[in-house]
């Protein structure tokens, strides 16, 4: 069995963007050698997510106007969470919602994804350095 | 290691539905002959999910107008990504509360469940060919 | 390659909880001696959740609340699954937001987690004994 394990880094200066992070996650699958296998790829914080959708911008604004919906920022006194100093209650809602990781399956040293899959970078705390997990397990 | 792959193919003809697809991933677990080890299965697309959840019609009544609760299909306009000329935007939002994937346990050479749990496909885009994937890695 | 199984049973006396894991996780990955690998831990019923978050009061008490908004206890006439002699309805749909599993990295012979990441079992239909899975694979 092969397992491998990168870390990857973002800094995303406002306080929500997506981020397509499939080419980084593919350079880490052929930096594994793994032809078969599983990739987990997880936000290491608890404000954003990594997930699996479409890459398109009216999409992206959908999200965004439908997490604020479902989870507004504002009043941040709307959130107990935010007694603590924090300002970023609703960013562990729409974490959530939009799910901390995926598992994708590893087939002939590929992502194995359908025609649309892209991994997103769901950041919803943004303005200072966060990370996220890629661990790799397989044969 | 082995390693196994398989995709199972919908055409729903509805534009949702929820289907049990337990039997078919016991299927390929029986013929991967892992014993011991984790299935990945996933939906393909982006507008469609796996779940495990109860086989009850009441509950996924329950699901069905919840989901559409929480984003509507009408009107289409409501969603920038139409704006590409597909009416599915609401199916992408459908698609992030319900999940892309599930993982399950396989102990003993069998799905390792709960007395209730069972795996779902949920389509939200239907009238279309679409695929889910089975990859088990084990021993 | 190795592989570890493991339940944790639960009685929580409230119908809604939220419970710190891991410790118990961790300590099923110590006994399991995996060095590299992934560990599954899920809900094995399908009214409640595993997911990773904050354990800070404050947000507990923002998901409770929030999650009543999303998908409320009461009445519980509102949802046809309750007409099988249930009043579980809403439990069944805060589960799916919340989610029924995480897959965590082991790197070194630990779970691999960002400073606050910590693992919780989500009670959303207490009153009764129910478990979760842990299924740990890797060498």
């Amino acid at each position: 069995m092969i397992s491998y394990r990168q870390e990857i880094w973002f800094n995303v200066p406002s306080r929500r963007a997506f981020i397509n992070i499939t080419g980084k996650v593919a350079k880490c699958v052929a930096q594994s050698r793994v032809k078969e296998g599983l990739a987990l790829v997880n936000s290491m914080h608890i404000t954003s997510s990594v997930f699996i959708n479409d890459d398109e911008r009216g999409l992206h604004h959908d999200y965004e106007k439908w997490l604020e919906t479902l989870a507004p920022h504002e009043p941040t006194s709307r959130y107990q969470h935010n007694l603590t100093g924090e300002d970023n209650g609703d960013a562990h809602l729409k974490r959530q919602v939009m799910g901390r990781e995926v598992v994708v399956a590893i087939t002939n040293g590929r992502l194995d994804f359908g025609t649309w899959e892209q991994i997103f970078y769901g950041e919803f705390d943004g303005g200072r350095r966060k990370r996220i997990l890629v661990k790799i397990i397989g044969e």
